[in-house]
């Protein structure tokens, strides 16, 4: 082991696009420990071995005997079952950190399982994705330059913090640190809104008499506008649900201002939607310089 | 002149991205009439000069005095006083189209200004188009598979119709024959309801006060999502207002579906989530495959 590796032994539960990529940049980054891999698909499992993402498959038990760092890759609604098997058998000084894109209900399920062994859990949320998932589309480069959030709870051990932050940074994000509530509020802003509105603007077209027609005059404008309606009905389900009381309040604004444009088109009013307009492509182009 | 050129004189109001682009088509195809340039910024005349996309700048009244067919290609909202600034010298057998994204307006403009020349317009709206605009973005592959909607009047002249159907054939796009109240309803659907919402969402964080925290955690699923929210503010207002009654149409059935996804969160109704974000991924997927 080299002596400035940041573990001797990560387990990574979810070997998946963010698990696996996790693996890769730690590895590009000359992070010399062993991973271990734990999951339920045996196949998406040896083929993490095959892409050198993890060294073996292993049991929560053996991955909880056996890591000094640990990450919580699966999708979020199995954060606390994880949590509650693995946590008679954790080393002590543990850090365990998570890649959840929702953090109230994640800090509520470590709170629970965790019990006294709440202060080495750290939360976090990798800003980074793809349309496609899976350890195949796992890359080293998947983190670099992107935003990781940590959300330590007022429990969470500073030397624990130290070494999740280190971890993430290893990996080329750049790490900022919030409140769980902000991090919720400005997630449901400008994620999980943008894609319920996406899915549900396909949802709606698909429900129509005249569907087939309607889709054959979609064009790239459409296509751009609905990609994330492109991803997992299941976790975004989860993500609606874990981060419910935010979203709705999102909804609700959002709704807001689409009456505001009903009402603008109801009186004719040009000055209105352009100003709205303005303000809104203003506001991208000074987003976009920036990113 | 090609005994096989569709015109003799071609002549364009409006030579930015989808004017300058029909005319390289054009010439692409082989088509070796004349074109010329009728607009009101000198620069962008003489860049389309330079780009090879007009012969030469004409007024308004010289481009109806020697055109046998007539492309308006600027914004909607300046076809009523073009067409009716050239009535009285349009030549015998002309046939006028045009590439406005509305077509109820157009044809109510075109029904005012040309009287009993109307059967010689042809409504056309060219699916096409780009992030830039201007005819420095011109170019020849623009409608290259791209499809082209016509929606002649019933007063428009079989020969005119052919000749705006070969015309939008020769620039390379696959063309489409519809009623202007299906094409303003498909596009109220596909297009236009999807810019609003792509503007509003981005309107929606601009105004709040940690706007900038907000813009800061944007990621690549809010790119492409509001992508189209870059669009011009002045063009999307003209579009909305006139195509105004199909849009509040698609706004309140979309407002109404956003409240099924708000009753379904306040009631935790999970399975009612995923079915409507699956229904949306699966659409989309079959969409994808064809286009």
């Amino acid at each position: 082991m080299n002596s400035h590796s940041l573990y001797k032994t990560l387990a990574i539960f979810g070997v998946g696009l963010i698990g696996g990529s996790v693996s890769l940049a730690l590895k590009a980054a000359g992070q010399s420990g062993t991973v271990l891999g734990v999951g339920r698909n045996q196949d998406a499992l040896q083929e993490a071995i095959e892409r050198g993402a993890i060294a073996r498959a292993v049991s929560p038990q053996e991955a909880a005997r056996e890591a000094d760092v640990i990450l919580l890759a699966t999708p979020v609604g199995q954060f606390q079952e994880i949590l509650r098997s693995i946590k008679p058998f954790l080393r002590p000084g543990v850090v365990i950190t998570d890649a959840g894109s929702t953090k109230g209900d994640v800090a509520a399920a470590a709170r629970e399982a965790l019990g006294e062994l709440l202060p080495r859990f750290v939360p976090a949320h990798p800003i980074a994705g793809a349309e496609k998932s899976g350890v195949a589309a796992a890359r080293a480069e998947l983190f670099t330059g992107k935003n990781v959030v940590l959300t330590p709870l007022p429990e969470t051990a500073p030397d624990a913090l130290a070494k999740a932050d280190a971890l993430w940074r290893a990996c080329g994000a750049n790490v900022a640190h919030m409140s769980t509530e902000t991090h919720d509020a400005i997630f449901a802003a400008v994620s999980h809104l943008p894609h319920v509105l996406a899915f549900a603007l396909v949802a709606e077209i698909a429900h129509r008499p005249n569907a087939e027609q309607l889709f054959g005059f979609c064009a790239g404008g459409f296509r751009d506008f609905t990609r994330i309606a492109g991803s997992s009905p299941e976790m975004w389900r989860d993500i609606s649900l874990h981060n419910r009381d935010a979203l709705l309040q999102e909804m609700q604004a959002y709704q807001g201002r689409l009456s505001e444009i009903v009402e603008a088109l109801e009186r004719n009013d040009g000055a209105a939607l352009e100003a709205l307009f303005t303000c809104a492509k203003e506001a991208r182009s000074r987003w976009l310089v920036k990113n």
